[in-house]
């Protein structure tokens, strides 16, 4: 075996989780190197070509909050920008962007050349090696050795990677690329429990062979939104979706060949992510559905080539093709790439820290799809996150662990390691107890300290961000202590927009509070001597008017505390007289580092939380 | 098996020679489909960055005039253009470009979605249905069959690839991309004679570790000159390339790991391309050679990775690394991609008509390394011509063969079909015998008629062109019959060029064959009253200087087509009495379409041409 040089950190895949494993890695100081099977598809969007949605878009808000980069690379490859749930007010606003396939890859691999203490390289890494519980390094596939003080694994899909289309199966990593054999059983070696899920895509279709005049144009915003708090504009061109919907037809093609669906057959083992069901899946657990909604989504500005979101499928070619003929605008399509289901072997992901390293494998990082996940946003969360922490344990630095009550990210890890996953896990804002605080408009003013500290946020981003903080905190004080008195002209616009006039001087805060007022209102009548912008000025009605309920939540996150501060011992021993034998074998598996960890572990009951918050407090427990 | 839509054509295979075929079919009016792997890697430039160079800049500029593809991508991805051979006269100038590889896909992808009655489809093509020696069709890898009239195979490296680095090797496509298994099995069922040739790629250098300032750089031509008769102007940035040199410590390295080297080891049993050898086999070969050359080409505007031209290898990555580590610029080169060979199935071309087509089995036609060659632009030459060739005769209309003194296509054919080939072919200049005729600049004056009477040259740029070719007859009728006297100053002008004054009147012509008088120097004292273009200009200039020497070309073209015009009956007997059993078995193997062919069958004397020109003259030999 060839020894070749040693890095700090190697990160093994280049997918989403990978380049922010990678680049925060590297951006902190440490010779970093990046290993990809293919050079050429690096963040490679594999299923659909967009960024973000609810709670995915506060995903990768919180990732540009903290330095990493998916938000500048999706506004510099994105092709259309659109803000959900605008009609609800922004509170629970979140941004969704297409992006175009190509670009993203070419975007990506820009900044990561250009990312100093990094380097890229092409291999198959096929063992990890470990010693006395610690990370060595790693072996690929032509027996080179590189040795590493941390090794962060990101294989996707591509850990054992099997497709199904029809009964027809073949090993691949993604359609067109080979998997990753040898690395899965190199895992289990290290006594890591590994499991199967699957998931799924749609065909893709010429688009000289749609009549995009049967379906529904969407756009996007204009000027289009960014993701990053960095970027001035979205400088390229913007362009549609089209909506279409399946129909009894459709359905009934499939409900007929579900003898042939490999996942109706029991050929594919591997659990599906509950949420982005197959179309076969739809159609057979709602019957009752006369239709179910596509999203024909552009593959990028140069290609003809569309995403048929909402028909992923693992049925036999020539099934998807006699059904998506059914389908409005799409009665002549041709299919460029058919729709697969993919299987691939993961980690089950109670079995690393909040840290995203294995428990008991020093310097071993998991991050992604490997941890029971699903999104290319929920994968660049851990990898930046595996990332900044196997960075700063080489520091010897404190590790960064973000509270549920602070970020997605949080939660996210949070559910991972402490409830586990059987299937594959995506995010939504359900997910978080605390939502009101996690905001998509706030996700600087939550994170962008940390980022700061850890030195993934340079000095003159932070020092924009310091100036914004403060702006914003002085155009709140105005309101509270600015007071109006009632005039003729206010009474009358107040009446005006649907809510009573004032009878006597009082704070604008307080007008702003009232439903039917918008900072636009408070403007007209009392304007700041500051030029703030819009991003400010949302800033502060939003935190005007849910000043009451962010305060609750705030209460809620002071009670929940007392609980995160109440320590477990890292050796404490959980058989305690009076615990179930479940119990125990469940805070043996998790190994809780807080008892509002404990508290959290399915199963887990309250009154075994007063025996082992007892037991925590009377030092006992402990094997020491 | 499910039975899809019928096609006229299906092209099997995306790469230079799939890429041409499938738009030439499509441009004729057929309806087409192009099968590939892997859509998103279509016209990858598998090897080095870089179109044309000598003989393969000429095929280029001929694929574009007669309506081809290839030189417009390049015009459009072109990074550097650098005019070959330029210190030694516009004859035997020749083009070569470096182009963006990702630019080279998304263009040449854009153009291919663009083209009318072209399908465009990711699936891997395992067996051609023939049936009663006619093609029915193809089957792909999910059992789905799609008829058609004629199909064009142009799978490249990927039949059977099988990669070697060092002693480990592993069965792909090219890096990163899987083989085409199933296919050659269906071609020997056909009863093709299948061999086996090697190709290797050199490892390719992270930028950020190269030291560019012990090297030399590069640049092209400014402005850059355009391969396409379309294109007017190139408008990318563009690039240098950096050379340096291997040396004797290099080649100590090299030597001493030869027991590693798949190729010496004889663990590679495919034979090599005689003229882009390995670096170990340069360094064998030429022990006595202090250094070899190498050309730092960058792999496209937005990567910092960098293709080592010169030093192909398939030694073991950390013989790579090491021997790349004592070249200047290279001490603290970092790997992104280590060099590999790659070994894969061929057909031997003399199993093929001169039309591309597969002797007795009609509709199936063979292009690009599947033939035995090596290069872009041999394999988009040959597909180009299986293109129009299968399009032609589905059309009814009679073939498109190309005479040795028309193009270097028309060499590149009928080398291989009648000469064949053991070992990978590329085109040189000197496989032609009228390289005078043959030249950069006028392969439109050769070509153009063909490719408008065919289709797929459009009215406008006929126009163009026959504009074009009047203004240059015209200049050239002008220069002869421009009667210019004795001047003080013509010679004065004369004698500083350091030839000789005239004394007595003479025509233009006359004094413009003289070698030290240019087009320009004309200008000054006999201006056209045209507006007419450098190029032009140029064309008038070769034309009348080399006026006596292409005279003489014509002369022997004359001569050649007496044999040439013999044509043998396509069912003759070759078994005559007086010819020997060997010379029987060649005429028997290649059937040459005419004497002038099979005079240059290898092996075939000038004693048994006598006897078989005698016998097609008599008319003996035919079956009939």
């Amino acid at each position: 075996m060839y020894k070749e040089k040693d890095f700090d950190i190697i990160v093994v895949g280049a997918g989403h989780a990978g380049c922010e494993a990678a680049t925060a890695c590297a951006k902190m100081g440490l010779s970093t190197a990046l290993f990809t099977i293919y050079l050429d598809t690096i963040a490679q969007l594999s299923c659909n070509p967009a960024i973000g949605g609810l709670a995915k878009g506060h995903l990768v808000r919180e990732i540009d909050a903290l330095g990493g980069i998916m938000a500048k690379v999706t506004d510099m490859s994105g092709i259309q920008f659109r803000m959900l749930n605008r009609s609800k007010g922004p509170a629970v606003w979140s941004l969704r962007a297409q992006a175009d396939r190509i670009l993203y890859n070419v975007h990506m691999r820009k900044l990561l050349e250009a990312t100093e203490n990094l380097a890229i390289k092409q291999a198959m890494v096929e063992e990890i090696v470990v010693e006395n519980g610690r990370v060595k390094g790693v072996i690929t596939s032509l027996g080179v050795f590189y040795g590493a003080k941390a090794v962060i694994v990101t294989p996707g899909t591509f850990l054992n990677g099997l497709i199904h289309i029809g009964l027809d199966s073949f090993e691949a990593g993604r359609a067109g690329e080979f998997p990753s054999k040898r690395l899965s059983e190199s895992l289990k070696k290290l006594g890591l429990k590994i499991g199967r899920l699957k998931t799924g895509t749609p065909p893709r279709i010429d688009a000289k062979t749609i009549d995009f005049s049967k379906t529904e144009e969407q756009w996007g915003d204009f000027p289009p939104p960014a993701f990053s708090y960095s970027t001035e504009e979205i400088t390229n061109p913007q362009v549609p979706c089209y909506i279409t919907y399946t129909n009894e037809r459709t359905h009934e093609i499939i409900l007929n060949n579900l003898d042939r669906s490999p996942l109706y057959s029991g050929k594919i083992k591997g659990i599906g992510p509950r949420y982005c069901p197959s179309i076969e899946d739809k159609v057979v657990k709602f019957r009752e559905k006369p239709r179910h909604q596509i999203f024909l989504e552009p593959e990028g500005l140069s290609r003809k080539e569309y995403y048929a979101n909402g028909i992923p499928t693992s049925l036999p070619y020539d099934v998807q093709i006699a059904f998506v003929r059914t389908i409005p605008g799409l009665e002549e399509a041709e299919i460029m790439r058919p729709g697969y289901a993919i299987e691939y072997d993961f980690v089950y992901p109670t079995q690393i820290n909040h840290t995203l390293e294995v428990k008991g494998i020093e310097g071993l990082y998991l991050a992604g799809q490997i941890n029971g996940t699903s999104g290319y946003e929920e994968a660049a969360a851990q990898g930046l996150m595996a990332g900044i922490n196997a960075a700063l344990k080489i520091k010897g630095k404190a590790p960064l662990i973000l509270g549920r009550d602070e970020a997605y990210i949080g939660v996210l890890i949070d559910d991972l390691v402490t409830k586990g996953t059987q299937e594959p896990y995506r995010m939504f804002t359900s997910r978080a107890e605390f939502r009101l605080l996690l905001r998509h408009d706030n996700a600087d003013l939550r994170l962008r300290e940390y980022g700061y500290r850890i030195g993934l946020v340079d000095e003159e981003t932070y020092e924009k961000f310091l100036k914004k903080k403060q702006a914003l905190e002085k155009e709140i004080k105005r309101l509270k202590t600015t007071i109006i008195k009632p005039s003729e002209q206010l009474n009358k616009a107040l009446t005006e927009v649907g809510t009573t006039p004032i009878e006597e001087a009082i704070s604008l805060d307080k007008i702003l509070k009232r439903p039917e007022v918008t900072y636009e209102f408070i403007k007209k009548f009392a304007p700041s001597q500051e030029n703030l912008t819009r991003e400010i000025e949302e800033l502060v009605e939003i935190h005007i008017k849910y000043e009451g309920y962010i305060a609750k939540q705030l209460e809620q996150v002071e009670r929940m505390k007392q609980f995160e501060e109440k320590v477990i011992p890292a050796d404490f021993d959980f058989n305690l007289p009076g615990l179930s034998k479940e119990v125990i074998q469940k805070l043996n598996e998790v190994r809780p580092r807080t008892i509002g960890q404990a508290m959290r572990i399915p199963g887990v009951t309250p009154a075994a939380i007063s025996i082992l918050m007892v037991a925590v407090q009377k030092g006992a427990g402990s094997k020491k």
